[in-house]
């Protein structure tokens, strides 16, 4: 068969298996509505009705459904050669509180979207195609405690840490994640002890479709983006800058310790410092979220004795986070000392960057060209599960599919024409992978 | 008698009259001391103790003494042509809540006790000379409402707004400023009918002693500073910048409406021309003394969809002032232009500088001069009575003694040695006054 009739016979099996798609958006989203948005709670209930819709659905298409012990789900179409690793394609079940319908159930239904197209169509791949329904990637909304979150996929991986069923608590129910795993008729015992169920030996490759959190498609017109990198971070949650309260009319600015104006002109090096990156060609962005000086002691005709902020930096570039942070702290030394105040930057938490694969990025780009779909590539500056498959060390990419209104909140809004596009890549990805 | 032997003569009138500056500081504090600090209550027991006790002595010195409507005292020594209008010279005798004891009765009691050495060394000055004692200066601590500050001084200068004895709200009491003033025994309605006490045709001219605010003169080791000017002040109390909240690392930079970055772009800005005027040899101070992102909707990871802040500038020139407004409001819209956001910079209050009267500084320079003192010339950053003085047309001049940690707090410390300079420096100045 040649390139272009492939297309157009994928892109009929895929139109074909779009109601699929559409009865399962609508249904779990009925199910899960809370006025306003949706709200899949992390091993609660919404989630679980969402992978038990999702797994009865995979079993009237006769896929192979089973679970891990932490309770992600895994619905399998068979390939030409068994013994093979198999391709694994999917994303989150669960949602924020009030989220959107699309954050992340659009990977794991169009995973199984495109699975229902490559049987549709009569296509057998080259090895085993497994769609994943995931679980708690949101633990940052449902769970407290100390945890490293995307507590499914790093339950699956292997990557949770010594104590983090423990330390990790799940607010609704206050239980324990160990618990909260058993509670939902899983086995935290043999997540602990068990070797993890995905590994680089085992799994050939992950793509995992998610909406763009962000505008950039919507803005560029774009249906779909191919991620490059998954942003690294630098995070410091409780920067201080200590001065000296006086007089704002009888003291002169040189016998000053204005908290202020010392963080003002930290921050604003900062800034200047991200262009210049972003000028040359660089990748960054940068956060002060919040900004506060000290509602007890602050006053209109009072020189600021205090300051606290907080600094979110993001980098698809470790070097890049490197030279932020040497900056943040050579500058907060520099302004410090001439500006006769203090900086305490607390403590900074750092998380590497996750470059996605090079040639499965090349093989999605590939594909959208193929299939005529306008596209790009693009950083992602959200974190994902991707980025836990990567720092496992299997093969990682991600396909962003347009949405406006941002994510985590109900106006995210995705066209099902974009979903489509999505499914349609996915699928000729997949039938023609080895 | 030479200069010299006047200057010899005078010092020792001073220190035979400094026991009456100490049994007044040390009875009106001890008095009036409420741990920490001391408390004086504007037309409230502690003000009214600080009043009579200083009656007391000046009636004991043979001194003059009568109130106006408003409740200010004065105490006059009899001058060699008592048909020609007064000079006065005296500061208030209210503190801040908690405050330190010399704020401003230091000004009150060197003014009484440089009489009392005119007295004791047989000088009958060219024409009357009073010490005053002003009602009320602190009205920012003890009075809320719709007032204009200052209100025993203001009163009596005939600059009480249209509705201010109403308007103007007594903390302590809740009782309006009109109450306030019949309930301590004197006549609002006088003061609203009434033609104002003072005019510039019937006073020559007001000098203040006040204890420095700031660390200028402790800093370099002078004794006292002879005021160039009150400054002026541009206030925004309510200051707010308007963006966008949205994801921190899904959007980027150009697709941002960050309020956090426009407001430190502006803040720098603004510190960069003070930076600039201070280099030319101009008089400004700057400070943003409350700064705030939405507690409500900050996040770590949310590019900040708002920023609060206050602006409080000051100088002693008015074309600074109406610069550095303009200055704010041109970066403002700019800014807010490129980086996508909006300004609103709220209510901007103005108060005009207070040039002190060339020839009385120019005296009073030279008679630190004469009499050894180390002094210098400096800029007054804080408001205060000699201000409204001023702006009614009375020739006036303020002289400042050390102080070290500032006032408006029980840790400000006035040496008694430095107050004793700035005893004899009035002394000086009204033994030779024509």
């Amino acid at each position: 068969m040649s390139s272009s009739d492939l297309a157009e016979w994928l892109t009929e099996a895929v139109d074909a298996s779009m109601p699929l798609a559409k009865r399962l958006f609508n249904g779990i989203g009925r199910r899960t509505f809370t006025d306003p948005g949706y709200t899949r709670i992390s091993y609660g209930e919404g989630e679980k009705l969402a992978h038990d819709m999702v797994t009865e659905e995979a079993r009237a298409l006769g896929l192979d459904c089973t679970t891990d012990v932490a309770g992600n789900l895994y619905m399998t179409l068979p390939g030409r050669d068994r013994s093979l690793p198999p391709w694994i394609s999917g994303s989150h079940l669960d949602t924020v509180p009030h989220g959107g319908n699309y954050d992340g159930a659009a990977g794991a239904l169009a995973a199984l979207t495109a699975l229902a197209a490559l049987k549709h169509a009569g296509i057998e791949p080259a090895r085993d195609v497994t769609a994943m329904g995931i679980r708690a990637e949101e633990s940052s909304s449902w769970f407290t405690g100390h945890h490293g979150g995307h507590l499914g996929s790093r339950a699956a991986l292997g990557l949770l840490w010594e104590d983090e069923l423990e330390t990790a608590i799940h607010i609704p129910t206050e239980r324990t994640l160990r618990e909260a795993i058993d509670a939902a008729g899983f086995n935290a015992d043999a997540v602990r002890r068990g070797p993890p169920h995905l590994t680089k030996d085992n799994v050939r490759g992950f793509v995992e479709l998610h909406i763009e959190q962000g505008p950039v498609l919507a803005h560029e017109r774009l249906a779909l983006g191919i991620v490059t990198s998954i942003r690294g971070t630098i995070r410091a949650r409780e920067s201080r800058c200590f001065g000296a309260y006086t007089h704002s009319g009888a003291v002169p600015h040189e016998l000053r310790h204005d908290a202020v104006l010392a963080t003002v002109e930290l921050l604003g090096d900062l800034d200047r410092a991200w262009a210049e990156v972003r000028e040359k060609g660089g990748d960054l962005v940068y956060t002060v979220g919040k900004l506060h000086t000290d509602v007890e002691m602050e006053g209109l005709s009072k020189v600021p004795g205090e300051a606290r902020f907080t600094l979110d930096i993001r980098s698809q570039d470790s070097e890049t986070l490197t030279s932020m942070r040497e900056l943040v702290e050579r500058r907060a030394a520099a302004i410090g000392q001439h500006r006769g105040v203090r900086f305490d930057l607390g403590r900074i938490a750092r998380g590497e960057p996750a470059a996605m694969h090079p040639a499965l990025r090349a093989r999605l780009l590939e594909g959208t060209g193929a299939l005529g779909i306008a596209a790009r590539e693009i950083p992602c500056g959200a974190g994902h599960d991707a980025a836990d498959f990567t720092r496992a060390g299997i093969p990682s990419a991600m396909v962003f599919v347009r949405n406006t209104n941002g994510s985590h909140n109900p106006d995210e809004h995705m066209e099902m024409a974009d979903f489509r596009e999505g499914v349609r890549l996915l699928a000729w990805f997949f039938a023609g992978a080895d």
